[in-house]
């Protein structure tokens, strides 16, 4: 296997652990407002909506739309779900929650994996998160990147194929060039589906134990490591 | 004066030194080729192709073009002004030739202020420069930005309006929060223009001592500063 050019990173459940992090953040609000709810399950339940709405858009043809606003669209239809009239909470707080997802701690291996990696490679994220969202997040964690690239310089969410393809593009590498490193074999089957190189890093906790949705799509990826430092230790030595 | 919200950052000229560091990158090749050249006229001479090259694309209607390209172009319409045929040199003479616009260092007060600024504000470039440039410029002399926005994320070349009001709308910010910092009154011109908030500084070695071809553009502008961490200060305390 030929080394990479450049590494393209997906960000949600790979880089940082949204699942603890929302529950967090969503906290008082849950304890004041739906008291037989617990964090956890609303982090859960609001992410499973996550990949619905974005596929809705593309059905329906909607022009592509910051993540931050499905973030508040599906916050709303979460609170629905409960029987919580979403128009009975100010739209300063929904927006506070939606923006939550700006407010995500990475995994405890990543700054270090990243650090390491960066020294050889270019380093991008390629995610469906918009790029203020990236920015803000990187703020809040510290975290640095080559580029914030993915689904808002392509104008389309992943698995659509432009997601990746424009990454490379971007960085000027052909699709084989460019590795995708992801928690997730849907989005590593989609990557590796534009010609993309692919490494699979496992997240056990990214559900809170639970496990992944698409954990039985599993295929034999080109690299295959427990944390970024190990993954780094395969690609830099 | 309201403070803006973040800060987009004119590269060439700016934030690097292009025409010591050309003239450095292409001393080699004209020694051998042009002896009769001076390396600092080489350089002068390829900038003064640059905005013709772009303003030329726009007019034909020509689909957006990494500015890498552009400087290929350039640079072989360079060689013929000096009566060198191109084709008599190696394509990747040519292309490692154009490439030293990736091997730009930054003015010596640069690193510090940046480092200032984004203690405060997310600071981006806001550049004609396209992403696999600028990453590997970063990568070359070390500067670290918040997100690389600007000419590629725009598809369009400053100073169209698209240029400045994709980068603002990629930060979620509204023009008139984002503040563009440049040492071209031209560049400051056309952001001010789309609403933004302008900040000069003044780079008065950027044509090696000449004067700046847009001398005479002056306005009185929102900040004034004669380096970067002057700039820091005055938006910071």
């Amino acid at each position: 296997m030929h080394f990479p050019k450049a590494l393209a990173f997906d960000v949600f459940g790979t880089v940082v652990d949204w699942h603890t992090s929302i529950a967090r953040e969503v906290q008082p609000f849950v304890q004041s407002h739906l008291p037989a709810i617990s964090p956890s399950s609303f982090a859960l339940d609001w992410r499973k909506l996550y990949q619905p709405a974005m596929r809705q858009c593309h059905a329906q043809g909607r022009p592509f739309v910051a993540l931050d606003i499905l973030h508040f669209e599906t916050l709303r239809a979460l609170l629905q779900q409960y029987d919580l009239d979403p128009d009975t909470i100010p739209e300063a707080t929904l927006w506070h929650m939606a923006h939550a997802w700006r407010r995500l701690d990475p995994w405890p291996d990543v700054p270090q994996g990243l650090a390491m990696l960066r020294q050889a490679f270019p380093v991008v994220t390629l995610s469906n998160a918009n790029i203020a969202l990236m920015v803000a997040m990187n703020r809040h964690n510290g975290l640095q990147w080559d580029a914030i690239l993915g689904a808002e310089l392509a104008k389309a969410y992943k698995p659509e194929p432009a997601a990746y393809l424009s990454t490379a593009a971007a960085l000027g590498v052909q699709p084989h060039e460019l590795c995708l490193v992801a928690c997730h074999h849907s989005d590593l089957a989609a990557a590796r589906a534009c010609g993309l190189k692919t490494a699979y890093i496992d997240r056990p906790m990214e559900y809170g134990g639970a496990p992944a949705p698409d954990a039985a799509a599993i295929q034999h990826w080109d690299w295959h490591a427990p944390s970024v430092p190990d993954l780094a230790q395969q690609l830099c030595l």
